[in-house]
């Protein structure tokens, strides 16, 4: 109905968040991304405040885009000094942008409490930062730090900070709840409030300290605000920013806004994990829209109704924002997901067949034993091809050892040895670790390597360990899960023991032999 | 203003979560948690459906509970079956609870498509459901599943569905967003709608589809829900259920309603680590309100804001939910804790003394190892005796060797071979176990005994494993957390190290070290 702008902050308010680092490179990757994707805005950093951030400046300049601006974040001019001679300010002209977002004071307490100034100063900061920007020939967008819990304490004065910027010239008025604290329903009542008095097109900026960043959002939007700002995953500062990821198919899908084109939209699962993958941070698989688990059916009776109508447990097509349906095996799931899952790998199976009764056991009986196949599709999948496929394994292990051997007063010493068969010959080797698991996965990929040159693709990258019974104490069965990846897929396997060096060595085990599954590679 | 009830469906809807299991003592302990902070509901399983529930049941029911009442979940009867015929039904029944949760259909798309019954049918099954169990005494909580998306597709089908269970005589009716796609001014709308036509206590039960379940339930409540469910962290299906850790901080400090006590409000912290550590899954570190992050703030502008004054980056005070702020560049929160923690132990340390300066630092860097002292009291007090009490350890490590050895068909094999010195006595002995680490118990127990019989009397009652940094893969740093018992009293050690034995033998050597300590046995 209308159009809604995006404004994009991963790269500055995103990249405070604790755990979350870019570097200069892959900020430029991520802006590219978010431009070819059509967001309206991409605030790029604090070119005033480190030196990555001046990088990013400088090497986004040799690309050409095709729909974002890029910003520059600053804040307004420092108490008592004139605005040309203001450090900050002139490395925001110096990052060579068209936008500059600059923030300044809403909020009384604020002005008096931490920047130690006056109220009339704070209202000149504002008017001088964004005239001088705008005489430089920038677009302003001007960022109201605390406008919200401002109006709550004084909203004359919150008012009379925005009515200065207006006559600085700011393009954007953007209303922030720095805090993150404020109710759906504020946040409209003053919306409306500010609408009403002020002339200049406002946007919401919103953090999650409530749980609320994308309703409060929502609800400025629906009070009349047409920019909006937020980052990828919802990344930021203490409980981080309105999560785009889930605000901009609110806005489309939900309430028929025209944000990102909608072609776009079916790549904003692509685009949630990619910047999660560039933040080096596990993506939350449970993150609405976008996880891996957001259209994940687990309940029997879900599952069942699913097969019949997908309406009946998903609210939106998971297509649309490029996600996509999975049906998870577990106890708590009955024959029919079971089905589901077989058909998509393709394998259809009669029920009535005494071969596939006994297939459903043996998944009934591991999963008794402490299997769980809903994070383990590798596992699952080559248990199948075992049954019935024909499936011939890679190689075949003749007998193991691990040696763990800790002294006083020198370092623990881990060694594995194996001996395998690949076809008719014979492998025995072995390696040193960190650990005992460490070094199993050492020896078998040294062992596995001249025959199976796939395997130096194929990485580690989750190593999880559960016990099970925790009451049986050090004698308890353990359930290893390992997640792998060659850079284009990634797979899980499970193992089960009461020895954890033997799950780990099933898991890792099925890892290698699903990969190889995979790349056609044996 | 009000007094809203807070039902916690951790245990049933939150172990549908992707990932989340817990054993059916894992359970009692979370009941006994949430029955002690003063939870109203806590709904146990769905005795109906797998055998893990059942023995839920049995087991809460030696304990005596202060405050929460247990529910039982399951569906109303099957079409066409006689209600007291009905499996799932009884098995609601043979729990044993006083409080029945039953879920019936209120969306004509589902009773049509996913019953594949009558419309009439499924109103009878309503009434005969909920009345036949109110007729054995029990108070029934009727969810009213898909209510939302139900009613925007039928109002007057959907409104029958609940005066089918109002003529059963249910003592609750509770609105379900199932799809968890519902926006919150459609909730707020269509509660205030039912709220006029029905005279029933209601209730709200929202999912997290669209990133908004926290705001849809507050938004009911404003709208004149009285009984709130949810799962700690929001634990659930698909993107999970309304966050019980942000629901009721922001009913109670928010709109001032009553929940559950005050007192308890400030264990939240504690009960959402307790919870997703019983669930083993990493703690959301930015998660609002409780999380490690949500009250972390990094240097500059804000630290020093916050030093003159907390509320200029704080939406409440972290201590009403039992959480803290963290300065990340000062540390200086830690220190009080410490001290908080020393005093407890009857330590009363000088500050400002150089030794008390080397132990604090000493912590500090075994917290960056990976050590954790919360759970681990034990280890934590003998790091304490260790710097200043002149403690003697009860034996000294000589050497240690553990060998596992795995043969094509044969089981696997362990063996621990330890060296010790107790006293000026040397023992060297082995042991075998059912994996490598109960090899090492069982051999340090058994060069033990006869010098400190006490050993007969612990017992390990809990052996968890966590990895740390889990990208990192087999490579990565893991944290043993260990819990023994002498059956009167309990502690928890730890041990960290990128080997899992020589991790669980650190957390081993103190459990015992720890035990006898406490009973003078040496």
């Amino acid at each position: 109905m209308a159009v809604v702008e995006i404004y994009d902050t991963t790269l500055r308010d995103g990249s405070q968040g604790e755990g979350v680092s870019f570097s200069a490179e892959d900020k430029v990757k991520i802006a590219l991304k978010l431009d070819k994707m059509g967001f309206h805005y991409v605030e790029g950093g604090w070119p005033g405040s480190n030196p990555k951030d001046m990088a990013f400046f400088q090497r986004i300049k040799n690309h050409r885009l095709s729909h974002a601006r890029i910003a520059a974040f600053g804040s307004t001019r420092k108490p008592g000094v004139p605005v040309q001679e203001d450090g900050n300010i002139q490395s925001i002209l110096a990052a060579g942008v068209s936008v500059a977002t600059i923030f300044g004071k809403s909020w009384d307490l604020h002005v008096t409490r931490a920047l130690g100034t006056t109220l009339e100063e704070n209202l000149a900061m504002i008017e001088e930062s964004v005239g001088y920007l705008k005489s430089r020939g920038l677009t302003v967008i001007y960022d109201a730090e605390h406008f919200f819990d401002g109006f709550k304490a004084n909203a004359q004065y919150a008012l009379a900070t925005l009515r200065a910027a207006v006559r600085g010239g700011a393009d954007r008025l953007v209303l922030c709840d720095t805090n993150g604290g404020s109710l759906p329903e504020e946040i409209a009542a003053i919306v409306e409030r500010v609408k009403e008095e002020i002339p200049v097109v406002l946007g919401i900026h919103c953090h999650n300290d409530g749980e609320l960043a994308v309703a409060n959002t929502l609800a400025a939007v629906r009070a009349g605000v047409t920019h909006v700002q937020g980052t990828i995953n919802g990344y930021g500062e203490r409980c981080g920013n309105a999560n785009l990821c889930s605000v901009i198919p609110n806005l489309t899908l939900k309430y028929g806004h025209e944000t990102i084109p909608r072609s776009s939209l079916a790549q904003l699962t692509d685009l949630s994990r990619y910047v999660s993958e560039l933040a080096n941070l596990h993506p939350n698989t449970h993150q609405p829209f976008v996880g891996a688990s957001a259209f994940a059916h687990k309940g029997g009776v879900h599952v069942n109704a699913i097969l019949k109508d997908p309406r009946t447990y998903e609210h939106i097509d998971p297509a649309l924002v490029g996600n996509r349906r999975r049906v998870l095996v577990s106890e708590l799931s009955g024959l029919s997901n079971l089905f589901y899952k077989l058909k998509e790998l393709n394998f259809n199976l009669d029920a009535s067949k005494e071969e596939t009764r006994r297939f459903l056991e043996e998944i009934k009986e591991l999963e008794h034993q402490g299997y769980m196949f809903e994070g383990a599709e590798g596992s699952f999948e080559l248990l199948l091809r075992r049954a019935y496929d024909n499936y011939r394994e890679p190689f075949k292990l003749e007998s193991l050892r691990v040696i763990i051997e800790l002294k006083e007063n020198s370092p623990v010493y881990s060694e594995a040895i194996i001996k395998l068969t690949v076809g008719d010959q014979v492998v025995h080797t072995a390696a040193e670790g960190n650990g005992p698991v460490n070094a199993l996965d050492n020896a078998l990929r040294k062992a596995l390597e001249v025959f199976y040159p796939d395997i130096r693709r194929m990485q580690l990258t989750d190593y999880k360990v559960r016990v099970l019974d925790e009451k049986d104490g050090t004698g308890a069965v353990v359930r290893v899960l390992i997640e792998t990846g060659d850079g284009e897929r990634s797979w899980g396997t499970v193992g089960v023991s009461t020895n954890i060096i033997e799950a780990s060595w099933q898991a890792l085990v099925d890892s290698i032999a699903y990969g190889l599954l995979k790349n056609n590679g044996r």
